[in-house]
């Protein structure tokens, strides 16, 4: 367990009763309530259920996974949801988000927000600024006019939602931004005009500004030396970015943990947190090497096969250790919960279309609900009613009593039972 | 030959006789005598013809072409390099620079520098900071030692040589410097520390503040995204880049016309000149596709074909036809002017280890001396003493007197003949 030591922390307990008196020599029962370390999934599924239908207008816009839904329902797909996962990514594509100029999609992702929050769940915007998913009303604009648009754009969102999602993957693949060219857009002129660093700033300056709170997010697929060379620039330029953001769709293949950790040692490097920010590993047949962009890959039916679920949920076990061992590492978002309406068609799912649990959810509950988690368990006082309590970094309670476990956080802590706990 | 306009220029002399009257209605002769753009080579091989041999002591120190000499001898060669070149690079490796602490080569080098010099050729030096050929007495060293040492070096090296070499590749193969893996040094330890940028300045900061007119180029080999994303983040950083180097070592084919466009067309976006450092072709069989480092493919013998050849020679015409037609490109660097002690003993040179001349020496010479020069031509003056030259832009004589078409330059001169040339 030697590798997970920067996961773990340590608490001393006082536990008082309520006339605030040690209350010694008692078995009381400690229970982890939520993780620090942020594992999460994209939340785009809860979108259509718990915000209502997709709005006609933007019916023809790619979506990245969640939005067609014939699966199991609500109450199901949220209970395997939150069982497993703190943290939910929710889709801020721009030509979904406001189809037509000013028409925005906002009162039915605030709604999904909230409903998240109300879980406990911390919600993640993705992404502010991109060039594919843009709003054809943007094409044939001046330059100067998209750069207007761009940063109205951040700031009514990223404000709109201050306090309810505060973190936001600000940009999303600027290496490749002024020289894509999969699909007419408006940004990627717009990028080759003014440069990487420069559409960086541009996002972050005005997320800060909407929200001066917000964690701010740099997200990239491209795990070259060109996106290490990139941050290297936007730092020297003195753009604040609070977190690396880190894709690792692997439709093609699991990349082993020899890949993965020199990966993240060469991004951890700048002394940044490391977010895991699109992670996927497929239950099926994998997707052609050749291919250069996934969207590429376009095939009507792409299942889920018994030997691939085994696969799948052997990798993810590997990955998720390699992940969760490496300490820059501070959160891990997969994407997607279902194979039912996911990215490509792909059966990157943990559970299949109907519902069931493949054996990635399994393993995957086994590795963040059970060995890196305390379940309910009995520990006694001293004399002293004093208690130390060893856990993975995050929420807990004694009997009824909250108290946390982090990093840098107290050793020492006092708590209160109220007086139901101890009859 | 529209494609080539922004290589032309054009003025009109009035040509003036001694006693200061326009010498009018009279054949004149008109002849280039140097091109504007940069067309270089290096120059490693007259190191030792020119500067005597190697010091014993960096024997066995990589040298990257041109030491051992067992050729034609100087007098062949170095007709055959000025005949084509007006550029020449030397060698500053620090490893062979400077063997041992303190104990320069510089006194060799300035003694070719100046031979070069002497005959109207242009020296550059290449490169100021570099992982490889690195001095082994700087292993072991600590960082902040390391650093002080590179400063020291950039600055001797520079200052002791401006006026003879204004132009140094400052620094080079700044991507992979941190990362490089092909051969223990003390500067990637340096750059893995300090990061891409901070070498970058280092070597610009150093270089300019021993030689504030200095032309100082960024070089590398890698011209993927990740060499712009460093580009961009050097500018933005501040750091006074003149040009912008672009390696082109095709041991493994020639790359062809919509790449190398390409290519410029990226790195024409940041406004800088670009060099094209260090060109190569073979005249034989190619290096496998598989070899990452062009270093490692070591074999014993490379030999220079027939077929070969003619492929070299063509691939030439093409290539040049490229650089020269876009605007960015300011010069073109090609490694090497004989196969005798090539680097990785591959056929890349112009003449065979024997001096004679291959087919792409003849085709390079047809572009440079004939297409893209104007030779001696006669012309008439009117009768006001005026003549119009149109020509490539350079260096001219009218009848012994001097003139220049320059991109930006006056439209009209006046030159004065020497009686001698009116006789």
């Amino acid at each position: 367990m030697s590798t997970l030591d920067h996961r773990y922390g340590e608490v001393t307990l006082t536990v008082l009763g309520p006339d605030r008196r040690p209350v010694a020599d008692r078995l009381l029962t400690v229970a982890q309530q939520r993780h620090a370390f942020a594992f999460g999934n994209i939340g785009f599924d809860f979108v259509p259920l718990v915000g209502g239908p997709d709005p006609e207008v933007i019916d023809d816009v790619e979506s990245f996974g969640g939005v067609i839904h014939r699966g199991p329902g609500l109450d199901v797909l949220a209970g395997l949801w939150t069982n497993l996962f703190n943290t939910a990514t929710l889709p801020f594509y721009w030509g979904r988000y406001e189809p037509l100029p000013g028409k925005t999609d906002a009162v039915r992702l605030e709604k999904v927000a909230r409903w998240f929050a109300d879980q406990g769940v911390t919600v993640k915007g993705h992404p502010l600024l991109w060039h594919t998913v843009q709003p054809s009303w943007l094409l044939g604009m001046e330059l100067d006019e998209v750069e207007r648009r761009v940063r109205d754009r951040i700031r009514e969102v990223v404000g709109r939602f201050a306090g309810l999602i505060d973190t936001w993957d600000a940009i999303n693949e600027a290496v490749i931004m002024p020289v894509f060219a999969n699909g007419e857009n408006a940004i990627t002129p717009l990028a080759r005009d003014r440069g990487r660093i420069a559409m960086v700033r541009m996002a972050f300056e005005e997320a800060r500004a909407a929200n001066p709170s917000a964690t701010l997010v740099l997200n990239d697929f491209d795990l070259s030396s060109a996106y290490e060379c990139l941050i290297e620039g936007v730092l020297e330029a003195g753009i604040e970015v609070d977190a690396i953001g880190l894709q690792t769709h692997m439709h093609q293949g699991y990349r082993g943990e020899d890949y993965t950790q020199g990966v993240l040692d060469r991004f951890a490097r700048f002394g940044l947190p490391l977010y895991m920010t699109e992670t996927s590993l497929v239950s099926g047949h994998l997707m052609p090497k050749e291919i250069v962009d996934l969207n590429d890959y376009q095939i009507s039916s792409w299942p889920s096969t018994p030997v691939g679920e085994a696969r799948q949920a052997y990798e993810i076990v590997r990955h998720y250790r390699t992940l969760v061992e490496h300490p820059a590492v501070q959160g891990i978002n997969y994407w997607g919960l279902t194979d039912e309406g996911a990215w490509l068609g792909a059966p990157i799912g943990l559970v299949r279309a109907d519902g069931s649990r493949k054996p990635s959810y399994d393993a995957l509950e086994s590795l963040i609900k059970d060995e890196w988690w305390l379940s309910p368990t009995e520990m006694r006082t001293d004399a002293d009613g004093k208690l130390t309590v060893r856990g993975f970094l995050g929420d807990y309670e004694i009997s009824g009593a909250p108290f946390s476990i982090s990093a840098g956080g107290p050793r020492h802590a006092e708590v209160t039972l109220q007086r139901s706990y101890l009859s």
